[in-house]
């Protein structure tokens, strides 16, 4: 398990102690060069420990409390340890360093941001794989969900999300917490053009299906012997939008209760997340 | 359409502009004779809409801006007309009323709760469905998900969910809202004993499933030819607990990749929703 080190001039000792911090509150992602900045604090055991896990993932800062350090488990501990300057700290100092209402279970990291990946990338990311699932979102904007949606795709083996750069919530504390740790093993991608995206796909080999509640055809239908899939989904509110969805190969639904006209986006990306993947077992 | 009128001593006119509230922060549901007693404000499109459209509501006052009635749709103002005392009040004067952060696009009610029902009450509710689907929730505690589960269970036909009074949150603005008018369609059956609730299942003709991932059996197999079923999920952080997995029939997961340790409660609900609803289509 190999944990990077924080970068020069960061150094402290493992359980050195209380450190002032002068980041006391977390900014939202910047950009640069197109690329997003992480610098906010991620939290909550899983996201911490699937971030100290990740070969990937430098980290600046590792923070927990007494009595967070005295349950962890064992393999808990050895991802703590590996860290080698993890800070222990006041609950109230911690409590300082997160945002208000943090779920953060006693432990936190300041990590930089992961790689930035380009769309081209995705060939590398799927290799040869001619039955790669993508997903991509087209602005979905709560981080509770986008979260919630990369849990699922981890779950069920979804190889990359693909975004809307400038409507889709930075890897923040929230998401990475709804993510549960998916943020270190799913791919986001961040593109300046959806639609240009989308016929990227085309040219990638990806047969691209649509989520829309008034499709005629089901889902479980569509996905019937197919290659690769991109699968799209709309926002919380509107669902997709018009240029997207001419930008689709086909559209289809989920058979849901006429009583009802839509389901939670992160609910419906699960089941078509599971309806994708059941077509790769059998 | 019918909505039911306040009751007496609340009248106001329709359209009578603003009222001092004297209400001005939601209280928690308490509890009447072991039944919730819900005085939580509900707001936001749907979930007004569908409490407006409930026959069995009984509301005692409906705010909503004067920009907001301005943009109803036809359908929308009918059913606002229809409860004849609404009262058009100022942005702010909203806001104070509902809690901080409420995302109520304009519009809010403050209902009585929908009558209380027994377990006993299932038979009615399901008659002579053979194939009857219900949902357990064991200590599902965060309102967002017992309302995105709601909102699932109403789209997939699930009959009754049914929930430990002391361990489930009480109908709030923010569980109403998540649930998008599905509050009115799924009745919410608050039990005290969970143990002897799952038991009661059995002698209602009920095949007791507890979703668990560490189970050897894939819910889509567990599901064939079966009867009445009750779904069993457990608590958001621990799963199911040992005694009311011990109170199943059997145990069942879905399918997912050994890098996550599981789905958000409410993504794994609407999966096995699905699933679910499939048997009853073939």
């Amino acid at each position: 398990m190999t944990t990077r080190k924080p970068p020069k001039g960061q150094k402290q000792t493992f359980l050195s102690g209380p450190r002032k911090s002068a980041n006391p509150r977390p900014k939202r992602g910047r950009r640069e060069g197109g690329k997003p900045v992480i610098d906010n604090w991620l939290y909550g055991d899983h996201a911490v420990m699937a971030a100290l896990a990740n070969p990937k993932r430098v980290i600046n800062r590792l923070v927990l409390t007494k009595s967070k350090f005295e349950h962890l488990s064992d393999s808990e501990l050895i991802l703590v340890k590996a860290y080698q300057d993890a800070e222990v700290i006041q609950p109230d100092q911690l409590h300082d360093l997160l945002p208000e209402n943090a779920i953060h279970q006693g432990i936190a990291i300041l990590p930089q941001s992961l790689p930035g990946l380009h769309l081209e990338d995705l060939l590398q990311i799927i290799g040869e794989d001619e039955k790669a699932n993508v997903a991509v979102l087209d602005q979905v904007t709560d981080p509770h969900n986008v979260g919630a949606i990369l849990r699922s795709a981890a779950a069920f083996g979804i190889s990359a999300l693909i975004v809307p750069d400038r409507h889709t919530p930075p890897i923040s504390g929230v998401l990475a917490r709804s993510a549960s740790g998916a943020v270190e093993q799913v791919p986001v991608i961040r593109v300046s053009n959806l639609s240009r995206a989308l016929e990227k796909l085309t040219e990638f080999g990806f047969w691209r299906i649509g989520l829309d509640g008034t499709a005629n055809q089901e889902l479980e239908e569509a996905v019937v012997n197919s290659g690769r899939l991109a699968l799209v989904l709309g926002s919380e509110g509107k669902g997709l939008r018009r240029l997207t969805a001419e930008n689709c190969d086909l559209l289809a639904k989920l058979p849901i209760s006429e009583k009802m006209e839509s389901l939670n986006v992160s609910n419906a990306a699960a089941i078509a997340f599971y309806e994708l993947s059941r077509r790769n077992r059998t």
